[in-house]
């Protein structure tokens, strides 16, 4: 039987992006905006029109998405998945084009075991054919066309949606592991 | 009924790279080799190891994909088409991870009419959810899920496909014509 796939989103989900984010914020504009304080996207309310743009400039220049921590446990859970399915990443990239060199680069140093020709640096991920999507935008899960799984972060928490959720990479094995074992 | 969607390589499809590539080639190593000389794929053999090397890294190098000539006829049948179908350029860039951003910016110069969210730098094409590939690439055609379309060059000319194909852009509006009236 052919292997099946999954693909796998970076920025919240194997990445800690948003902590970037919020760390670039507070020390541009002085801040001490905690990530507790901005559950459910309050995040760039609490910001000006002018620092919207400052931070966004930021975000975009290059190296910025070079050195993000890596997600609790993503290293070994995607590493235990890769020798069952194949793993493909789908990031959208095409909203910060700056950032396809740090990413891809990003993903060689931590996760070296997997193969980069399934790499997919996207937009809408409708393009994505693959059996799973594990993403934290509903959006993105809506859009694509095998299951979807939500990675649940502060920002998605509230939102409605029929997908499988999980809470973390080792709610994912479970997952998997239980979808195997009841094949 | 949901529009079709159409998955476009660049390389020797949307862009003349290998135009560029003689070009180098030719002026780094003082040589006056024609494209005519290296049908069914002869020009790397042409090269000795040291010369393969250096052409390899002014490949790699920033800035070489970003001014490369369209193919002929490209832009006006793909901007035709894209008032039928879904069209989305799909790359294999993950062997050549510097040209991500210069392969962005041609596409946005000259192709501001597609949605970039549409644009898939992968490696695989097997990755690539839509219903058609146009490629000048076999084994990617045959990996491909959707139905395959060869565009055909002096590289692959030769080679024993069961795919459609099609000699320029010109050929490929004939086809998807014709199958919009056959529907």
């Amino acid at each position: 039987m052919e292997r099946k796939s999954i693909a796998i989103d970076m920025d919240e989900v194997l990445a800690d992006t948003f902590k970037k984010i919020l760390k670039t914020a507070n020390d541009l504009f002085n801040l001490s905006i905690d990530k507790e304080d901005v559950r459910g996207n309050k995040f760039w309310n609490l910001l000006n029109e002018e620092q919207v743009v400052e931070l966004r400039k930021a975000i975009n220049a290059p190296g910025f998405f070079r050195d993000l921590e890596v997600i609790d446990s993503a290293i070994p859970v995607v590493k235990e998945l890769s020798e069952h399915y194949d793993i493909y990443i789908a990031t959208a990239a095409m909203e910060v084009p700056n950032s396809f060199i740090d990413k891809y680069n990003w993903l060689k140093e931590h996760f070296p075991f997997l193969n980069s020709s399934y790499f997919i640096f996207c937009g809408n991920k409708k393009v994505v054919n693959a059996d799973y999507l594990i993403d934290d935008t509903v959006k993105q899960l809506d859009a694509f066309t095998g299951e979807g799984i939500l990675f649940k972060t502060i920002f998605n928490e509230n939102l409605q949606t029929n997908h499988v959720q999980v809470d973390n990479w080792k709610e994912v094995l479970e997952y998997f592991n239980s979808l195997r074992i009841s094949v």
